[in-house]
């Protein structure tokens, strides 16, 4: 890796911890440069503004927290233990966090941005379009597999599991405890037993 | 109102639009200054610093979010009906905010303050869990009259409303539609309904 390259994948991943931390409208350039220990002009080498740092600093949150998907899906086999694995997968961010700041990178955008900055509004929502989809996928070879039940409204219940848990995770992280995700984590999966299942029908 | 008082108004109304549009760091005393068109001198007058500010504002959002629920309760009747419109109140956060910048103020304020803003923090938290008593109370009102089953897992099914609707509102809010806030509500409804009614058991 060059340095330039290098240097260019500091500031975003120092920046995505600020915007994930203190909010778009809260982490200035200059935080950047204290946190980077770097010049303006080093700065502005590799982005030409602040907007452009944050969105390629919100596309680096949302690898991580695909990634974090990715890592754990991998160990999972059946539909039913992947759908589990993508409850514990966002259960996980309470206290295992993907960027640090805490919580959801995608959800905290989609707070920060909306009625402030509609680019970063438009990312946050294709982010969180694209976790329901993920589910959606999930549910749909579930049905295939003959696990599911064809009837699932699969589109409802993606994104009930998305919102119920990132709800969940806010409570979790100003709680400081992990009774939001437990709770959510455990509700989702009793009702995906008892009415996601064919084999309880 | 004497104008003192009038001021001190204006200044809690309209920093508590600007921290819940912008959040804490991202909104600086200049800031309220411009929105209030007052001087540095104006503002100290009445608050020792931005803390100050951010903490009565915090207060004034919270109870525009108790006003909304006491203003749509007040026309409930029955325990179920109170129990659907705490849902609707929520929902109406969406397309209706409480306070300018959109959604639930009292969680914007905690995913905002996690690991930034210990007393801002606490307060948060302090909100939710009296939006989860809420709640609590009008289960055990119900249970009480017999219309909802003695063993509902009060506290638990208090929670999951509070974090889907929560999370519902956050997704209605960047899709700049209801079918977040429809979706949880329509699946909270049907859960009381087929949960929770004691003539459903």
């Amino acid at each position: 890796m060059s340095r330039g390259t290098d240097t260019k994948e500091r500031i975003i991943t120092k920046s995505a911890e600020l915007f994930n931390s203190y909010g778009y409208h809260g982490c200035s350039l200059s935080d950047i440069m204290t946190a980077t220990n770097l010049q303006k002009g080093g700065i502005y080498n590799h982005f030409k503004n602040k907007d452009e740092i944050a969105e390629e600093a919100f596309d680096y949150s949302y690898n991580r927290v695909i990634k974090r998907f990715r890592k754990l899906l991998g160990e999972a086999k059946s539909p039913l233990e992947k759908l589990y694995t993508v409850i514990d997968a966002f259960a996980s961010f309470a206290d295992d966090p993907v960027v640090k700041g805490g919580g959801c990178p995608i959800f905290n955008t989609a707070m920060d941005s909306t009625n402030t900055h509609p680019e970063l509004k438009r990312k946050a929502r294709l982010g969180i379009e694209s976790l329901i989809t993920y589910v959606e996928i999930k549910l749909n070879e579930g049905i295939a597999e003959g696990v599911f039940r064809p009837d699932v409204d699969v589109k409802l219940f993606a994104s009930l599991l998305i919102m119920t848990l990132e709800g969940a995770i806010v409570m979790s992280c100003v709680q400081n405890n992990n009774y939001g995700v437990q709770t959510a984590s455990k509700f989702l999966k009793n009702h995906i037993k008892s009415e996601l299942l064919v084999n309880s029908a």
